[in-house]
């Protein structure tokens, strides 16, 4: 999930305690053992920076099933070595020259230092949640198994659409589900088994991350097109020069007219030096077909379906309206 | 460790019964799931054959101490899960184009399958200690992290040493230690901890493995030079056609006289096409420095030490008898 807005604005919620103390945790640990060549890179993607989003979600879980943190770090951290674990497999997958800013771990190194650095980070992830006793170390480990395998199930799914000129809207958010929302979900989850919230607490935090997770991924198709060039931090347009099938492109594919999904497959199967009339002609065709709208209604529908998840929880009203906020302010990045 | 005549004389022993019920296991299992460009690669490797040696060691270690294995099961997947990650990820390291005679992942599909497919393995193989009630599971899970992070170690000391000059024998013990001894000594307690033996047992049988599979690989050493033509699975002088720093080559180095030494040098810089003059001399200066014999020595003590740990070991007369049997048969290949 690209939080793009999320640093920028991460003053505005009172969650910047969990990001300072989380990344102070983080660099308290000592990353590099022998053989150097092995950790190194470790210790350079997990301080490359980023917004921590993934454990601050699992740390504001524990706080507000609790009352604490504290018990919630080792877990956020294997969250937060996970999910860089992925980043550097993937930026190999992607053939990506950069990651933040900087190089990436197999161009900095290589393609074996970036597999074999990548593989151990898995490993550690694993190894965080040996802090907890058994009954927590098997709940954390089980949601931790099922999660990271989805997410390898939605990296594959992501491949095989790219070839694919029939990927329906219902493969999609399943993709964008695995891909992305899932992580989101089981870190806010871990946060509540940590503290040994009840069950029903813990899969309704689960619910809520996932259905804020597509929301939120929705949103970002959405500002990829629609974005305001000025806040948004990447080029206008991108998804569309990548030819990527989100759900803009897919959503106009199902309800346009055959003119409309001729000259949309044409540009997407274009790869071009100057896009702008390409990107220009495309949002065209979204607008036509009224797509904005309707992916604001997505968007809507599963931010409401996440506030739903909050009634039955069991917490105060005033932790129900501190992640109500938090919501809330990631769904109305202005843009 | 590569077995090399684990297969063909596997019918010597009593244990083909653990390899028959555990390939039963593995195919009754369903591996092709969506998606399938994840999963097949999968099924691919996992069918590929071998000698299931390390999943027999777990079968074989829980039968000893509890006179059954059925409950080793999943264990002794998770291991063999494991092994043959490994192998996916190593062949795309070391480029390899064939695995046990077959194309290898990476080449039948294309890179990026074979790291996510890899990934996926790591993840599964976790998963399979789920069978087991939390205790058990946290005791499973915590050896196999340890276990798999240090073969990630090992495996990265073995591409550190392929440029290195000043590698000691101590450091190739370690490093032979880590890559590929860890895994046998902790498939054999996987074993142990199913059954609930005493943690005393479980230790023992460890270091049973630990000194078994040093005894084993520094034997296979010996056996790529000095092995017998007609048995030895692969071409005598593999190893110094590529320039492996091995024991016999480290251990010369150690003892011989500057001439040898320098003749050494030059040989195991050089990547020839016509090898047979490079092998002959290289041997002869094993011979001439006595290396045979040391290297014997070695193998002799590891071994010795293995059967050492038999003495401590609660189990019945015949069981170290088993045990002993195993570990003679598989250091008196007659080569």
């Amino acid at each position: 999930m690209t939080l793009r807005y999320f640093y920028k604005k991460i003053t505005d919620l009172e969650i910047l305690h969990y990001q300072k103390d989380f990344i102070n945790y983080l660099e308290s640990k000592k990353w590099v053992n022998e053989p150097k060549n092995l950790y190194e890179p470790i210790d350079y993607i997990l301080k490359l920076g980023g917004k921590r989003m993934r454990p601050i979600l699992t740390l504001m879980a524990a706080d507000i099933f609790s009352g604490g943190y504290e018990k919630a770090m080792p877990a956020a951290l294997a969250i937060e070595v996970f999910h860089n674990f992925t980043l550097i497999h993937d930026d190999i997958m992607d053939d990506a020259p950069l990651r933040r800013g900087k190089v990436t771990v197999h161009e900095k190194w290589d393609l074996n230092t970036g597999i074999l650095s990548g593989d151990a980070m898995l490993i550690l992830a694993y190894q965080y949640f040996e802090n907890y006793e058994p009954i927590v170390f098997q709940k954390l480990a089980k949601l931790f198994s099922k999660t990271a395998l989805e997410v390898c199930d939605g990296q594959q799914l992501d491949v095989d659409f790219e070839t694919r000129n029939d990927v329906t809207i219902d493969e999609y958010i399943n993709m964008i589900r695995l891909k992305t929302s899932v992580l989101v979900a089981a870190a806010l989850k871990m946060g509540a088994i940590v503290v040994e919230t009840s069950e029903e607490n813990a899969n309704l935090i689960y619910d809520f991350g996932l259905n804020l997770g597509l929301a939120f991924q929705l949103q970002d198709d959405y500002l990829d097109t629609f974005g305001d060039p000025k806040t948004f931090g990447k080029q206008i347009g991108g998804d569309i020069i990548e030819n990527k099938k989100t759900f803009l492109y897919l959503k106009s594919l199902d309800i346009a007219c055959e003119e409309d999904k001729n000259k949309l497959s044409v540009f997407y199967n274009q790869n071009l030096k100057e896009n702008s009339i390409k990107i220009k002609e495309v949002t065209q065709i979204f607008e036509q077909n009224n797509i904005p709208f309707l992916i604001k209604e997505q968007i809507k529908s599963y931010t409401e379906k996440a506030f739903e998840t909050l009634n039955s929880m069991d917490i105060t009203e005033k932790n129900k309206e501190s992640l109500k906020n938090f919501g809330l302010w990631l769904m109305n990045r202005t843009v």
